[in-house]
C-alpha cells in the first residue's frame, strides 16, 4: 500500500492527485480540493475510477477531526438540537492587516485560486455541510480586497494582490435553514477564530477553534430557569478520538486534527472502506466556492449551487 | 416644556409624532422610527419644521447609551482602531422558537412593519452607523419566516405570520468597509445577544449585550507577545455616563440605557441643542431596512441605500 | 410603621440600632452588624426584645438578594449539588493598591472595626453560611496590612492604617465541608470580584459578582460526555425576583440587590414575619470575623466559632 | 550519555534516582521529588555529588513549561506586575467524587506519600515559587479525607484511604506576599483546573490549565478607562517555546509541557548546564509539603518552612 499526501498549492492538486490515483496510490489531498470546479470534477472522476480498484481518496478537511466538532456532529445526528434554523460561521485571522506583509503565493490567484474564501471559507463550507448533514443550495456574496498592492517577497517593488482578502456570504441549506459565512485575514486580534454556531428548534451548539477543546451546548428541554449554554470540555474518554489520549481535562493541540485524520484514513484503507470527506465532498465545497465568487462578481445576486446529482 | 414619548407599535409612530411636533411638543419616538420610508420622511420633515421653533425630536435607539458602546464610539472616533475593515453584528433572541407562541402584534406586518428586521436589525444598523461614523451604502439580504402560522392570542384558530423571523444581510459602509448583519428570534439559548465587533487596521472592539458592562478592546500597537483582547469593565468614573453611578465594578442594568437616553434628551432640550439620534438618523436607518427588504424580495441583489443628501 | 436604615460606620451600629428597636422602630442595619461580638450580642438581644412587640430587625447582607445567588440557594436546598465538599470564596477589589490613597474611616479600626475582613469578608461568610445552610465551626487565618502609613485626607502628613488590607482563612462548616476565604482590596485589576464556588458530590455552582446576572451550574447526573458548567443567565421570569423585571436576557444592575432587600423587608413587616438575615445571623457572622482575627493574632491556630446555641 | 526518567510512584523515587546518579546517568525525576523530606534530601545530595562529575538532575515540574506560564515568569521577572501582594492558586480535579472509585496506589500513603497535596499541591507550590521568584516561608493548613473507605481494585472488600482528598493552606512568601492554596480531587465538574493568579502593585496575571494557551494580564499603567485583563493567546512566535511550533492561534496540547521539558533538559545536558528545576528545588517543595502536613496535624498552627540555606 502506498499513500500520497498532496500538500502543494491548490493549482497543482489536480495533476498530482489524478496521476497518483491512476497509478493506484491512495491519496489524501489538502483542501480546498482544487482551484476550479473543473479540476475538482476531474479529481472526483479519478477518485471514482480508482475506487473500483480499491484505491481510496480523501479531502483534507482536518477540522472534521476536532473532537469537539465530531461531538457536535454526533449531537446533531442524534436530533439533539432538532431542526436547524441557523448556521453562523466565521473564520477570522489577522495576518494580512499589515500592508507591508509580502505578496506570497497565497495572494496570487494563479496558484491559490482564491484568498480567504478558499483558504478559510472552504473549511466553513465543509463544516456547515458536515455538521448539519445538509448541502448548501444557494448563496449571495460580497468579497473585498482591502490591500491591492503588496511588496514582492524579494524586495524589488510591489505586485498586485489578485485574490480576496475577505469573503462574506449568506446561504440556504435545506428548507428552513439559513446561514451566514465570513472568512477574513483582516480581523485584527483574531488569530485563528473559526467560530461556528448552530441554532436548532431543540437546542444550539457553539464552537471556537481558539478554544478547540470546548463545545458549548444548550437544550430547550432543560427548564428555562436552569437553561444555558454548557461548556463541555471535550476531553472525556467517551468523546470522539479521546479514548487514545490523556486523562480528562488534559487538552489536545491543533496538530491532532491531522493525527486523527490520518488515523481515520489508514483505518479506512485497512478495512477497505471509503474515508470521509471524499473527493466528491471536496468537489461539492468547490461548487459552493465557485457560486460565492460568481455571486460576488454579479452584484451579490442569488446563485444556486448545483446538486451532486445534477438535479436542481 | 412638554415632551411626548411615543412607544406605540410602529404603524402609529408617524401620526402621533407629527401631531405632537406640530403642536410644539418635544418628541422621543421609539425605534424603528416608522414602518415605511415614506412615514419616516414625513416625520423627519416634521422634525425639521419643529426644529425651527426650538422643538426637539429624538429617535429612541437606546443602545447608543450603553456605556460600553458609548466608550466604543469614543475609541473609534479617536482613531484607536484605525480604518475599519469589518463590522460583524448580530442580534440573537429565541422567544419565537416555540411554534405555539401566539400571533402578537409584533408578528403582523400591518402593525409592526417587519419582524426581527425592524425590531432587532434596526438596532444593529443604527449602531453600525453610529460606531463607525459611516453610512451603509448598499446591502444584499435574505429573510426567512420559519413558522408561518401561529395560534391566535384569543385561542380561536391560527393566523398567518406576515413578518420575517430572521433577516441576514451583507453590507458596505464607506470604501473598504464590509459588514455582516443578522437579526433573529430563533437562536435557541440566546436571550438578548446583541453582538457587535469592529475590526480596524489598528485595533478591534467587541461587545455583547448579555454582558453589557463589558467592552473588549485590542490594539495592534501592543507588541504581539503581549497582545490580546482586554476586557474593560465599563464601570469606572471616567467612562461615559458612569460618573453619576456606583463605584468601579458595581454593574449597571439594561434599563439605564433609557435613563441615559432621557438624561441626554432633557439636557439637550434644556441647553437648546438637538439630541441624537435625530429623526433624520432614524429615517436613514429606515432606508437601510427598506433596502434589506427590497433585496430579499429580489433574489438578494445588491441594493443601494439612498444617501441623505439625495446624491448617489 | 417606622423604619430606620442604619448606614453609618460600624462603630455606631449598636447604639443607633438598639435605640431604634427599643423605640419600636423596625431596623435595617448595614453589614457587618457591628465592630465587636459584644456589640452584636447586644443588638441581637435588642432585636429579640423588639420581636416580642412585632418589631422587625434585618442585617443588610444585600448579596443574598442577587437573583443568581438566590437561585444558587434554591438549587442547594433542593439537593441538586448534593453534600457540599468545598466552598471557595474570595472578594477581590483593588482600590487600595495605590499607596497614596488617603486614610479614610474605612482604614481606621476605631470606626471600621476591621478592614477587608469586615467590609468584604463579612459578605463571604454570610453567603457561605446562607448558600450551604451550614455554619462555620472553626477557622485558621492570616491577615496582612501591605501599606501601613497613608496620607491623611486633609493633606497634613500621614497616619497609621490600623486595619487589615487582606484576610485569608480556611474554615470548616459541617462535617466533611472545608472552605477557603480571601478578602482583599489589593487585587490589581479586580474591581468587584466576589466569587464563590460550591462543589458538592452531585454538582457544583460558581458565581462572580462582576457578572452578577450569571450562575454557572453543573450536575454529575448529566453523562460525562455532555457534562460541563452551564451558564445560566438569571433573567427568566421564574428566577428569584425576576417576575417583576424585564424580559429574558435584559440584565439587572447591582443596585437592585438593595431593591430586593427592601422589598423583602417591607413585605415581611407587612405580613408580620421576621425578615432574613436576622440580627442573630449578623451576630453569627461577627463571631466568625472575631475568630478570624483571633486566629491571625495567634499564629493561625485553629479557632472554633461558638455555636448560636452556646453549645460547642 | 544516558538518561533515566523516573516515573514510578513517589516511594521509589529516591532509590532509583540515587542509584542512577551514582552510576553517572542523568536523571529526570517525576514530581513530587519524594515522599519524605529525608528522601528528598538524600536525592539532592546525590544530585550534588553527581553534578561534580557533570551529571545532571532535574525535577519534573512540567507546568513550568506551559508557554503561558513561562511567559508569566518573564513578565514577573521584568517587573511588569511589580511587587507581588497575592498568590491565589488552586488545582481542582473531580475524579474521586464517586465513592465507588477504587483504592489505587495514589490513595495509599505508603506508595503515594500524600494525596491531592503531593499530586496536585506540589505543582502549585513549585509554580508559586517559580513565578514569583520567592520561597514560601511558612504555612497554615487544613487537610481532609472525604471518603475514608474505598473498594479494593480486585473487587474483594474495601480498604482505608490513607491520604488526603483535599489540602487547603495559606502561606507567606517574601515580606508582604500572602498566598492561598487549594488542591482537591473532589471539585465536581473541574477536570484539570490548575488556576493561579498573581496580584502585584503594578499589575496582575491569571492562568487556568483548562485553557492552557491563554494568559490573562493587566497593568495599572494603562489608564483606568481602558484597563482590564487582556487575554493573551500564547501562540505567537516570540512566546516561550513557540518558535518551533505552529502559526499564531494554532493551539498546543498538554503533552508538550513534557516535550518542552525534555528539550530543555537535553539542551542543558548538551551545553553542560544545570537544568531547572533542580533536585534542590524539588527538595524545597518537599519541605513545604511537609510543613503543610505538619500544620494540618497540629491544629493548623503556623509552620515555618526551613530555608535551603539552613538559616531561619
Amino acid at each position: 500500500m502506498q499513500l500520497v499526501d498532496v500538500c502543494t498549492p491548490g493549482g497543482s492538486h489536480a495533476e498530482i492527485s489524478i496521476a497518483a490515483l491512476d497509478a493506484s496510490k491512495h491519496v489524501l489531498c489538502e483542501k480546498p480540493l482544487a482551484n476550479t470546479v473543473a479540476e475538482a470534477e476531474a479529481m472526483a472522476a479519478a477518485a471514482e475510477r480508482a475506487r473500483a480498484r480499491g484505491i481510496r481518496a480523501m479531502t483534507g478537511f482536518n477540522y472534521r477531526r476536532v473532537p469537539a466538532l465530531a461531538l457536535a456532529r454526533q449531537l446533531v445526528a442524534a436530533g439533539r438540537i432538532g431542526a436547524i434554523r441557523h448556521v453562523r460561521a466565521c473564520y477570522l485571522q489577522d495576518w494580512l492587516v499589515d500592508p507591508e506583509f509580502p505578496l506570497t503565493w497565497r495572494l496570487q490567484a494563479g496558484q491559490a485560486g482564491s484568498g480567504a474564501l478558499g483558504d478559510l471559507g472552504a473549511h466553513l463550507v465543509d463544516l456547515a455541510q458536515y455538521l448539519t448533514g445538509q448541502l448548501i443550495t444557494g448563496v449571495s456574496a460580497v468579497t473585498e480586497t482591502f490591500v491591492t498592492e503588496r511588496p514582492l517577497a524579494g524586495g524589488a517593488g510591489t505586485g498586485a494582490v489578485t485574490v480576496d482578502d475577505a469573503a462574506l456570504f449568506t446561504a440556504r441549506l435545506g428548507p428552513g435553514t439559513v446561514a451566514s459565512f465570513e472568512a477574513t485575514r483582516f480581523a485584527t486580534g483574531r488569530k485563528n477564530a473559526l467560530r461556528i454556531e448552530l441554532n436548532g428548534d431543540r437546542g444550539s451548539l457553539a464552537f471556537d477553534l481558539e478554544r478547540l477543546n470546548e463545545l458549548e451546548f444548550t437544550e430547550r428541554a432543560v427548564k428555562e430557569s436552569e437553561g444555558g449554554f454548557r461548556r463541555i470540555l471535550v476531553t472525556e474518554p467517551d468523546h470522539p478520538y479521546l479514548a487514545a489520549w490523556w486523562p480528562p481535562g488534559h487538552v489536545l493541540g491543533w496538530e491532532h486534527t491531522f493525527t486523527h485524520q490520518v488515523r481515520d484514513l489508514v483505518t479506512a484503507i485497512a478495512e477497505g472502506r471509503d474515508p470521509e470527506p471524499s473527493f466528491a465532498d471536496g468537489l461539492q465545497v468547490q461548487r459552493v466556492l465557485a457560486a460565492v465568487a460568481g455571486s460576488a462578481a454579479h452584484g451579490s445576486r442569488w446563485t444556486p449551487v448545483p446538486h451532486p446529482s445534477g438535479k436542481p
